[in-house]
């Protein structure tokens, strides 16, 4: 009973804003284009009855009465903005998918016991204040006395009191859903329609430091270097294997490095790197770090120092509520997986305060923050319909 | 004979102009305080008898006659500019040894039979122009039609005019001989005072760009993943390797890297590297150039590209000289071995056109281009006396 033409022309009005041809779609967290797309989903959900609420960081909300509202919310729904030259579903599907159950809810006359709300979040995918901002605010993960927090609000004409007054009383929600692309090719290549995610990744950064010796690139003979560049490619290599060795779903990723001095005919004095790794288990990151230390100090020629820039722990989503999607694929006869979520999203954030769920769909090739993200309308139809069916059974309980 | 009291009082006379306290020296090519250091010099050899001379590039000459003012100039000297931050000696002695031989002859009424000039160069370390760019015009090797020439020049206030105007007719130099610091450690480590540059290595660089594909480091399982960085370091450590295994003089860097699109949480799609590889052998850089081409074929998951920048071939000293300069060493009882020059040098654009002749001493612990730059004044003394003497051999071909 998910009306598909309907779902999918919703996902296209708001998807496409912030199209420019060949290069996809960018709707930055707060540039006028996210908050075109914003006012376009606000006047849909009005069309759909909902009342409608915006906070003063651009976080959209649409509530559906229940049948007792005094019962805390079931909120629904994902961000809606984008990253540079995205693609058409990161955030935009989950936020359309949720108007839909709306929409059916209506036309059955289905009325919950508990009253429904969408969320459409801002800056999921990052701005100065980091990612998933807000719906971090939101439940109140982001301290307001964070150091320098003031002045990277300003670059968006923002204040300290629009966050404070977008936090919410997170007893006032009952439970958070989110339908999301997978971003990963998991799904797509064992073609299985539904994830459901059992946990969603932490994530641990380090700077890695390679300190050599500059020297002459002319004059000093390979057996004397102290060549810091040298170091850090030998250090990587160790951390592919030993990120190899740990299995799925461990990765390690090297992202950025910067070479100093950084002239053509200088050996590199030092190399700095960024090390970024994620699991569902925070023990088994702090052993990969320990392998990874371990095999630094056996390259010799060079030191290596280690600085933790930031240490997010993986969080689980609940288990009742991966149960409830796990009884609507068994019931609705569509094929899922329990799966882990490599990438963050604001289901992470909203874990640590709410029960939460969360609905994968395969991405095509893998592909995603890409203008190639694609997602079989067939698979979003399925998702979505998992989505209403797994609402209706939270209500229940 | 050298005087050692004057010659040391001429060296930190010119060498110290351009000191910042803990930063070393810097007197960078057309910069004021490189034109200040100039005039000193000038005034010096004014003083010392010398017809003095300027070019539009700020190369300065002094010229005195000789018994036969028909026949070529025997060429003595070195450059005044320095890189940011570097050391006394860079340079600067090649300058002030060659002015000391001017006043031993002097004091000793030897007359030579050709006339001896000496030659300050501007802008052997580098501007926008490359390096050796003063010695490079002086002998015709810098095209004054190359592309994009006139706008370089410009931010030096100079014209394709000030470039043509200071190219000299070669046939009036005999030889040109330079004094420098070794900027190795060979000489220091072995206690040697003096080598015989035989060579002067060849440049080649590459720019490899190891291509992968981008992707999010979230949820991209290991085994999946064309991480261009894992690559790029595959291959560094290879280029090592092969490096090592083709034994001195060759020597290959890499100083410089670029990660695209550089961010914490992307799987780098793409990484650039510039390679530098030195030899006095043409062919042998050739050989490790098809050894790494080969090896990065092997690496899979990642695809290199190879372009080449730039191929200066090395050059030979004239043997002639090399010859004077040995027979001086064994004349006074001095140790020497006959070496390569890792390091470019004003006597390498020089040696293309004429013959050319250069003496090294031993640089401490082989540290150059860096505040704690150093040559024991015992052995300055040595090898500015091998320089007057190889003045006085040459002048009687
Ligand atoms: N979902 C998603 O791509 N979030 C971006 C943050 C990250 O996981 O790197
Ligand atoms: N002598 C010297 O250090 N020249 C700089 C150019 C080079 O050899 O890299």
């Amino acid at each position: 009973n998910i009306n598909l033409t309907r779902l999918k022309s919703n996902i296209l009005k708001i998807g496409e804003i912030g199209r420019k041809k060949g290069e996809g779609i960018t709707r930055l967290a707060f540039s006028d284009v996210y908050y075109k797309a914003s006012d376009v989903f606000k006047d849909l959900m009005k069309d759909a009855g909902l009342k409608v609420k915006t906070d003063r960081l651009g976080n959209v909300f649409g509530k559906r009465e229940g049948k007792n509202n005094d019962l805390p919310s079931i909120m629904i729904g994902s961000h809606m903005d984008t990253v540079k030259n995205g693609g058409l579903f990161d955030g935009n599907l989950g936020v359309n998918a949720a108007l839909e159950c709306i929409y059916v809810l209506e036309e059955n006359n289905i009325k919950t016991k508990h009253p429904i709300e969408i969320v459409s979040f801002n800056a999921e995918e990052g701005s100065e204040m980091g990612g998933t901002f807000g719906s971090r605010v939101m439940v109140g993960l982001q301290d307001p006395l964070e150091n320098g927090l003031a002045d990277k609000l300003k670059k968006y004409g923002l204040t300290l009191d629009d966050v404070k007054s977008s936090i919410r009383n997170t007893s006032e929600i009952k439970a958070f859903l989110e339908l999301h692309i997978e971003q990963g090719g998991d799904l797509f290549s064992k073609d299985i329609p539904i994830g459901i995610v059992k946990g969603i990744a932490g994530i641990t950064r380090y700077r890695i430091s390679a300190l050599g010796e500059a020297n002459h690139a002319g004059t000093t003979p390979m057996n004397l270097r102290k060549d810091a560049m040298m170091g850090a490619s030998k250090l990587m290599v160790e951390i592919e294997k030993i990120a190899k060795s740990m299995g799925a779903p461990f990765v390690a990723t090297i992202g950025v490095t910067d070479v100093f001095p950084g002239a053509v005919n200088i050996i590199p004095g030092r190399v700095e790197l960024i090390l970024e790794m994620r699991d569902l288990n925070q023990e088994r990151i702090e052993k990969a770090v320990n392998k990874i230390k371990k095999s630094a100090q056996s390259i010799g020629e060079v030191d290596f120092k280690f600085e933790l820039l930031i240490n997010k722990p993986p969080v689980k989503t609940s288990r009742r509520i991966v149960q409830c999607i796990e009884e609507a694929c068994i019931d609705k006869n569509i094929p899922y997986q329990i799966m882990a979520s490599g990438a963050g999203h604001d289901a992470k954030a909203i874990a640590n305060k709410v029960p939460t769920g969360m609905i994968f769909v395969p991405s095509k090739d893998g592909k995603s923050h890409c203008p190639d993200e694609w997602t079989d309308w067939e698979d979003i139809k399925k998702g979505t319909e998992i989505l209403l069916d797994t609402i209706i059974r939270l209500d229940r309980i």
